[in-house]
């Protein structure tokens, strides 16, 4: 069958008709904003939220046409009465019924966690564009997602701002039919090296016992970019990246020691890609999440945004580069060995660090102890991890984690 | 007539025929090295010198095939004895026909000053592919060689490390059809900007009147790139960043308004492209002139070359960027001037600034007179400069600026 769902969407007809899942979060609401500056090339059509019912029937009003389906995925809003005018969806099921809605063309999935998960595997199923902030579901089901969209001809196109940069420097390279990145068979044999940049984050240049110690507070300060908080504690501790390492091992189907992380403090450089004959690309720009989002909607096309940030080049002074300090740092490094363990390994230390993360902010552990859980969750996992694992056993390690993570408090 | 030549190298049965005309400069030599690191794939089949006779045989001997013929541009080499073994064309009908030899495929055109002129013209004429390190030719005649171009279907592949860097951000990018970078008329509507950075030079952090006094052994100390005395002598007064700024202009069809350039001391990032989104790429690594003559040759494939520096990311520790000087670094803003005035002011531009060097390396003038003979030239230009000018006017201009340039003596 010649059936070719990827390449609907660059000969639609505008507007391109989106589903927003994650609409009230960070992410979802700067998509909101690039399609406003985007005019009527996109259209969203559905659009699914957390449990902050009032911000998405505001975001629904918001729209220049009435919105066909919207969804929240937290059960418990179901309670609250529907005299919205709108039809809402609930729960997971909510989330996956918007994802494959049938007058979709682009799912953006932009909700944090294992709640990504679901939708992004139906939005595939469905034969959708999808355009994927969420990295758990890469991290968690990286072979099973990326093997699904390969099977259905379909590019992730990733929202990241490094995989968006490492995308950007690889279009055009050699072997980039454009049904690529496709996941782990979709390799490039052009690719000498992946180099995902990292901030560093607020606690960069602090001693070893002052970074344990930190407060929620400090480690939401961070120094370059405006993030959920979620994201924004994976990136003081670098499990963020370490997240991403995982990720863009299965968007670009590259080995892990070709993966290779930097830290760079002003985010200016948003990562690169060394080749095989030694030339290397980096993509850059004023940190500002609008523009990876323009790109994962408007790819291959680029058109004209004003409302970016400019970088004055001349201005830029200096930009500087550094090790990880793998010591201070050691949830990078758990996440290289997650990865490179496979089987159900980056399952157990996304769902570890989500408990840790949501316990640190509820100011029950320190952010010193968010790395410690997750070892300690991934050596329990050794004997209870399961070799190439289907959506079950991902679902059940999952669990797992979260309540083993519990279980060390 | 279905007449593609620009696909015939990529096509072509390997090895790829190749013409090397300037193998005993800094680029010509650079050049071999690449085409023996690529083993069999390219074989130089035509090889042509300026005046190193013995250079140009020793080169002929150690190439794994004997080359069908070579030339030197100088006729006076012609005295000499012709017992190599090897048939010598002379002068530059000499250099003009191994540009247009039936069994080459590919030209690499890597001459210095007018003296490419003629044969980049014939090689575009014979529907060669073009790799271009000569600035003149595009500076003295952009839109001539650039319409020439076009209408062989011939892309013309920069070898200078600044267009090679702009080229490789660029493939991939909308509008960008294989048989792009035609010139002029081939703009692409997705660029915003096209970057040039400089390292400054030799003389980027010295005052004024000690830059005016700088000696020719001061000048050819370049900080970061190896190249020969007249480009590097460019360098030091950033007139090479404006012919680059001259070639950028034809290679991309961008607007001089739209070309910006940026000091940038550690020569890393070699050149930047900003797209209308906000986006930007960048291509970057150690200092190499293999690595964008590689790619010269190989576009679009990527070869793996082990020979190649690799930057060590973390080790980069500071890149630096700051605006250029114009009252010191006069030359650019000439350049700028030169170019958006047209006509054969690019070519007396040239011409003047070929002099001007000359008797600077032969110690007759001071560095900072360079400048101000380029000037004084282009300003006695305006009562005899000729719009659109033909080959013959653009040669009679070069003649012209060259002696007016040694009149202002």
């Amino acid at each position: 069958m010649d059936f070719e769902p990827g390449a609907s969407v660059q000969n639609a007809e505008l507007p391109i008709r989106v589903a927003l899942l994650g609409s009230t979060g960070s992410i979802g609401r700067q998509t909101l904003d690039v399609i406003r500056q985007l005019g009527g090339r996109f259209r969203v059509v559905c659009m699914g939220a957390g449990r902050d019912r009032e911000l998405l029937l505001k975001q629904a009003a918001s729209l220049p046409e009435r919105p066909l389906l919207l969804a929240l995925a937290d059960e418990g809003a179901a309670s609250s009465s529907s005299d919205s005018g709108y039809a809402i969806l609930y729960g997971e099921a909510g989330m996956v019924e918007l994802a494959a809605h049938p007058e979709v063309d682009l799912v953006v999935v932009a909700t944090t966690g294992h709640a990504g998960f679901a939708p992004t595997l139906a939005a595939l199923e469905a034969g959708k564009e999808l355009a994927l902030a969420n990295k758990e579901a890469l991290v968690m089901a990286g072979e099973i997602v990326t093997g699904l969209a390969q099977r259905k001809g379909i590019r992730i196109r990733p929202i990241d701002s490094e995989h968006s940069a490492i995308w950007q420097c690889l279009v055009g390279e050699p072997d980039e039919p454009d049904n690529r990145m496709r996941g782990a068979s979709g390799s490039w044999p052009c690719i000498e090296e992946l180099v995902l940049t990292a901030s560093g984050g607020p606690f960069r240049t602090w001693d070893r016992e002052a970074t344990a110690r930190a407060t929620p507070q400090q480690a939401l300060n961070h120094p370059t970019w405006k993030m959920g908080a979620k994201v924004t504690i994976d990136s003081a501790s670098l499990m963020n990246k370490g997240l991403e390492v995982i990720e863009a091992h299965w968007l670009f189907g590259v080995p892990f020691d070709r993966i290779a992380v930097v830290i760079h403090p002003e985010s200016i450089i948003h990562s690169m890609v060394r080749f095989v004959d030694g030339s290397a690309k980096a993509q850059l720009g004023i940190p500002d999440m609008r523009v990876p989002i323009q790109y994962a909607l408007t790819h291959p096309q680029r058109y004209e945004n004003q409302v970016m940030p400019r970088a004055d080049w001349a201005a830029l002074g200096t930009l500087h580069f550094e090790a990880v300090d793998v010591e201070r740092f050691r949830c990078l490094s758990l996440a290289f060995e997650a990865g490179r363990a496979g089987a159900t390994y980056p399952t157990a230390m996304a769902a570890a660090d989500e408990i840790a993360v949501a316990l640190f902010l509820e100011g029950r552990i320190r952010f010193g102890d968010i790395a410690g859980i997750i070892e300690s969750v991934l050596n329990k996992h050794g004997s209870v991890a399961i070799a190439k694992p289907d959506i079950e056993a991902i679902k059940w390690a999952d669990s797992w984690a979260r309540q083993a993570a519990l279980e060390l408090l």
